[in-house]
């Protein structure tokens, strides 16, 4: 019998719970294992969340399941970076494997905890930490492990990737479809983690600290978010056969890696652009394997809580066999590799320039770009109005970003640009 | 150490020996690891495969590998049925571990094999027998392991869905596009198991196996192939919003279990009707995680080598922990689900009826539709040609097969029907 012992009774500890006494015979039967939910602790013990919890499996007290002695798993599912870092570093003190669904506290203190889980022989399971109940963790981690992992694109915010479909669908702002998101619980009260990219960037970091065998923390990732798109460029991505999305990239460049978080520009062709509303998608490229995608639902109580009790019953898996203490926690984390300045990515780009339409402005700007080597691949010039300010839409081939900034630079300073340029980066083949 | 013998050295084969003297390192960094090639068994020792080999490393016979005492893992990759059958079980028996992609092996002798397996307790990976590189036997196993399967659909047979992506891209009839993919290598020379189902059913039966926990054999799964599909009802499909699959549907209805594949139609805005040419992919259903689909190359020497040396890392570090023999072969095989009489499965169905264009025509078919219980979603008909055969084109709700087979052998001996009606399953809302 393997003994659980939760912290934190809020949306995914429901659906976890829930999981546990509703397939109890099932997993059982799969997996010959006893597992028993023993304690769960919850600041709010009173609250009916619509399950049946015996008074005496609840506590107050996040304490009473980590000394518990009998508990062998403790599944942390607070969030933050605070209390659960303490919970779970005492928990594993105590011998306790941990399972938790925080890639904030992962990507901010994973070597922390990493270090620790190996000192004291337990292991902790994050399968839940990025992109819900898509098994992305172990897919990568052992389905792919015979493979160089080339590149891996992520849809792996469902607010942003919500807020997007929704801007593309009814060509609506960001701020209008922000509200009505809110509204609808797919964004929180504070959305600035969702549309600002930064819990894309943890779950980045985490799944690139297994491809590439290093603890890359959320401060290795560059980051931008959606707030300051416009539907009239998601419009101009569209005329161009694109769609846009919130894009986790990691791409290997031999000893370098490039951690990038951005809105992106994709062929509307390629699978993952069609990833729509709050699905996840996460697109793996291995030097074996080729291209492969997942996908699944990235958020949500009974998803998330798959992915946590899968990890549980690894876990139990191995506690039963006596190799829980044996086994790596983490795959090695030692590799040399570094990661890429941003100013030397190569990227495609989309810019908007907002310029006034007189003569000799178009061959004007493109000798600027010309003169930083960067190559045009197609222009949209639409509308006429003469002095006034229209836009002016370019595609670039490969470019380095250190040259896009500089041109830039001098470009958004030419009296005949009225308004600062917007620039999107492009992938594609 | 871990040792490890290949037996055939085809496209697999080479793929498989490629990723372990190429990723070699990486690997070991991964896992901690040394997993060495110790013999490779082929019939054919001389040709030049792209890959350096030392010749002592290369044997004729395949006993050399099952008699080895230091192999710990045999990897079977010569497909087919009787000669891979006594390999596999002659290793077993030696307690050798066997790692395989042979579907029609495990669809048909499986339980002879995992018997035998947890008798001298060993353990058999099979991750390359379905889908290729993609991870699903991983996936459904183990990242799923909290959910109950609601349903499986699979597009799990590269050549048939290359066939019926060409012939919906350019209208064009089977027999064409099937010797275009046999001059380009996407169809073998005797085609018959790819076109006609049997090689999807018996991925199926094994994927269906490990979902419902019950050893099903490729005999369980009805099944039809794509020979007679005509590029007019694909055009049909296409008019009615739909796209044509090969399809292999798991469904799990009570303690029963739906297992089919058969051409199906599918709404074009479903994820999986946007997967084409040799692709691959799985859609799982399960009850906590709600829709998930797994995509990527099915077949190819690399692809498939990577799943095979998946199932290697896998078997390696169990043996490396000492719980090889422990951990159980395969999930429990003694649940109580039986398998639905294809009679008695409830589907929407498409029909084109060829009818002389005659008043009356419409209300005599859908007078024995109704008296069949079989109501109509919608109708297209279209060229006048009186007195001649036109097609009509039903859509119908959900209908029973049995009610189904009754009502169009009513319909086919009308004087107005002038050919056999065409029947086509939909999966949909």
């Amino acid at each position: 019998m393997i003994n659980i012992g939760i912290v934190g009774l809020g949306t995914v500890g429901t659906g976890t719970t829930r999981i546990l006494l509703k397939n109890r015979k099932l997993l059982r039967e799969r997996t010959g294992l006893d597992i028993r939910l023993r304690k769960i602790a919850d600041l709010d013990v009173e609250s009916d969340r619509g399950i049946r919890l015996t008074r005496d499996l609840l506590t107050e007290k996040a304490e009473d399941v980590i000394d518990d002695p009998d508990i062998d798993i403790l599944v942390e599912l607070i969030g933050g970076t605070g209390v659960a870092r303490k919970i779970v570093l005492n928990a594993i003190k105590r011998r306790k494997h941990v399972v938790t669904a925080n890639k904030a506290l992962l990507a901010t203190h994973g070597i922390e905890i990493f270090n620790a889980a190996t000192r004291y022989g337990v292991r902790i399971g994050y399968e839940a930490s990025v992109a819900g109940g898509i098994p992305i963790i172990k897919v990568v981690r052992e389905g792919l492990v015979a493979n160089r992992i080339l590149s891996i694109y992520g849809i792996i915010n469902g607010t942003s990737n919500y807020i997007l479909t929704k801007m593309s669908e009814e060509n609506a702002e960001f701020g209008d479809v922000l509200q009505e998101a809110q509204r609808l619980g797919y964004a929180e009260a504070d959305p600035t983690f969702d549309i600002e990219g930064v819990d894309s960037a943890h779950k980045l970091a985490i799944l690139a600290s297994l491809a590439y065998g290093r603890q890359f923390t959320v401060k290795d990732v560059y980051t931008e978010g959606i707030s300051s798109l416009s539907p009239m460029d998601i419009g101009f991505a569209r005329e161009l056969g694109c769609k846009v999305k919130l894009l986790a990239i990691a791409k290997e460049q031999g000893s370098r890696v490039q951690l990038r978080v951005h809105p992106t520009m994709i062929p509307e062709d390629f699978l993952i652009s069609k990833v729509d509303g709050v699905f996840n998608a996460v697109y793996v490229k291995g030097d074996a394997v080729g291209e492969t995608l997942y996908y699944g639902r990235g958020a949500g109580d009974m998803p998330t809580g798959s992915a946590v009790v899968s990890d549980i019953v690894d876990i139990a898996t191995s506690c039963e066999d006596g190799t829980a203490s044996v086994r790596p926690v983490v795959p090695v984390l030692k590799r040399a590799i570094s990661v890429m300045r941003m100013e030397d990515v190569l990227s495609m780009y989309y810019f908007r320039f907002s310029v006034l339409d007189k003569p000799g402005v178009l061959s004007k700007i493109s000798g600027i770009l010309g003169k930083y080597n960067i190559s045009i691949a197609s222009v949209i010039q639409k509308g006429r109005r003469h002095g006034k300010a229209v836009p002016l839409v370019m595609l670039t081939h490969h470019a380095r970003e250190r040259d896009v900034t500089r041109a830039l630079k001098s470009i958004n300073i030419l009296p005949v640009i009225s308004r600062k340029t917007i620039v999107m980066r492009l992938e594609g083949k």
